[in-house]
């Protein structure tokens, strides 16, 4: 049913604890009054015309029509040549940035304090070609590519985040010191962009040199944009500084504002269905998701009811060191979520 | 002059600090009256027959000849087409593992403790394959390249280094969830390998989850072995935990015996000949050294008396959070070096 003023998104529960995270964000999205109406559907990937995977039809319809998604975690294929649907997703909406925030959450301790940056990834090649060969027996090469119109797209994101963001700061990420064409390319059109975007500042720095001094001191780091495999890594690593993928928001961000936000943690089929699971990073991502819309309002209102929740300690999942149910650390953010009405 | 019972090892002494730092290190191995005589090499890339970059055939003969050398930092060349001295060097004498151990430093605080792990990295191929190709005007290919035979001779190497150095597991790091051939070729010979070593405890993890997980906990690793960027990466991760480039000593192993140790931090010229530089990542580099070469009682007398110093607090370089001279911090080593007698 249509309401008025409400934006429809495609919301992707996924498997394992999928569905009660995704239920704890609509919940929290309720009680908060987000104008948010949800579009389910599932995306186990089939086999196309010629045998290519693809994502079902009425999903792929829901995400082209709403344009916006909310993804649960989903399993790992194992069937040999099934491809990972994380990957299949970004490719086929050419979600080319992957944006993860890794910003310190007061209350929840790590050996690190302050951490405020944020990782772009270039999501759509690289070392993710997916191009391989067997060049004689015993000798297998891998195709890194890296194209001018992808690094430029990704410069320019970067540049256009940290202004609309209030960051001051990018660092492009590269070892163009070995691979000097492909690793080169990429740098020339992040230099490029610097050019354009003088009120941000900009500095280069080779990725094993980022990884020591993240685990430093990463309050140095603000922005920080690289290529696929580089933003994997780091995005992990700087996720693991302030508490690890339960807590960390990720979006995937497309052309002509299509995006899909979600969580990066696992499924958990350990604890799936027993009412434990952490709904922090899904919602997280919910946040990022809103503010993406423009609805910063609520977005503002939900991220500080999460935030105080953990911050107040009374009642937190067991992997955020609490005793707390997911349906107590959901209701208990919905009623400050009331309560700052 | 040839002195009974003594071993020549060639050592580079390298440029900025390098001077300064392998002068400390003769200093001290003086004092403990290693059996060791150094041939001094100088090693600026010279352009060979056919304008191929190559050593200088003195440093390469003292290489030969010795099999085993000692080497401070070098300059990264800066014109263009002119390579990195470092690759050409594990290139010159396929110098296969690069071996660094990570050990917290008592007394040296960093964010973690009992650090106590070993970054093992493929050292030849991989990324660093040197391969690239403009396919079309601003499309770049660079070519990763994973063979069976060095695939199966890091991994091989990763299990004797655990056994011989009493480590109970070993980690293949990959993304052969990604890359499946070349990763997956390189998972598989670390398969075999543990196969054939069942008194090793073997694991495999991505390398994302590895980042995530060495900066959540890095107690929970050992003996770390992986392909050639990867292990750049996480080598330095995984020195910044325990107090960065100074304070980490590396190896270079090739075969028959043949192997140089090096500090990796950089040439420091800002305070280059003013007995400031901390002689520590070539002072332990060169105790490794000590224990390739079957010298384990100085060894342990060289490397104790390099921990107590720091330990003790009062004779510490400026990097190391103290006061002294590099002179003054060499001095108290090689005085309690003679003290041990
Ligand atoms: C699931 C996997 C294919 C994926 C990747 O390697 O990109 C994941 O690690 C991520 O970061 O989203
Ligand atoms: C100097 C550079 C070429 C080198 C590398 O990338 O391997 C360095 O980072 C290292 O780890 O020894």
């Amino acid at each position: 049913a249509f309401t008025r003023g409400m934006q429809t998104v495609t919301l992707i529960p996924g498997d394992g604890i999928g569905p009660e995270i995704s239920a704890a964000v609509m919940k929290i999205f309720e009680a908060a009054k987000a104008p948010i109406q949800w579009e389910e559907r599932n995306v186990t990937a089939i086999k196309g015309p010629g045998g290519k995977w693809m994502i079902p039809p009425d999903a792929k319809e829901s995400m082209d029509k709403n344009k916006i998604g909310l993804k649960g975690p989903l399993k790992t294929p194992i069937a040999a040549g099934h491809p990972s649907m994380n990957l299949l997703l970004r490719k086929t909406f050419d979600l080319y940035a992957n944006v993860r925030p890794c910003v310190s959450i007061e209350g929840y301790k790590t050996p690190y304090t302050d951490v405020n940056l944020v990782t772009i990834r270039e999501n759509t090649e690289g070392e993710y070609s997916g191009i391989e060969h067997v060049i004689v027996d015993g000798v297998v090469q891998s195709i890194k590519l890296i194209t001018e119109q992808a690094s430029q797209r990704i410069a320019e994101y970067a540049f256009e985040y940290a202004r609309n963001n209030q960051r001051a700061s990018v660092t492009a990420v590269h070892k163009a010191n070995i691979m000097r064409m492909s690793d080169g390319l990429f740098l020339r059109k992040c230099r490029e962009a610097a050019e354009k975007h003088r009120d941000v500042k900009f500095t280069e720095m080779y990725l094993d040199t980022v990884c020591l001094n993240m685990v430093q001191d990463p309050t140095q780091f603000d922005v920080l944009v690289m290529p696929n495999l580089y933003g994997d890594i780091l995005s992990d690593l700087c996720a693991g500084l302030i508490g690890g993928l339960g807590v960390t928001p990720s979006g995937n961000i497309g052309a002509n504002g299509v995006a899909i936000f979600e969580s990066v943690h696992g499924t958990a089929p350990d604890i799936a269905g027993k009412d434990m699971a952490n709904p922090t990073a899904l919602l997280l991502s919910a946040v990022m998701m809103l503010r993406h819309m423009g609805l910063h309002g609520h977005a503002k209102k939900i991220e500080a009811a999460c935030f105080d929740t953990i911050r107040d300690e009374k009642v937190r999942t067991k992997d955020l060191g609490g005793n707390s149910k997911c349906s107590e650390f959901t209701d208990a953010i919905c009623q400050r979520v009331r309560d700052m009405d």
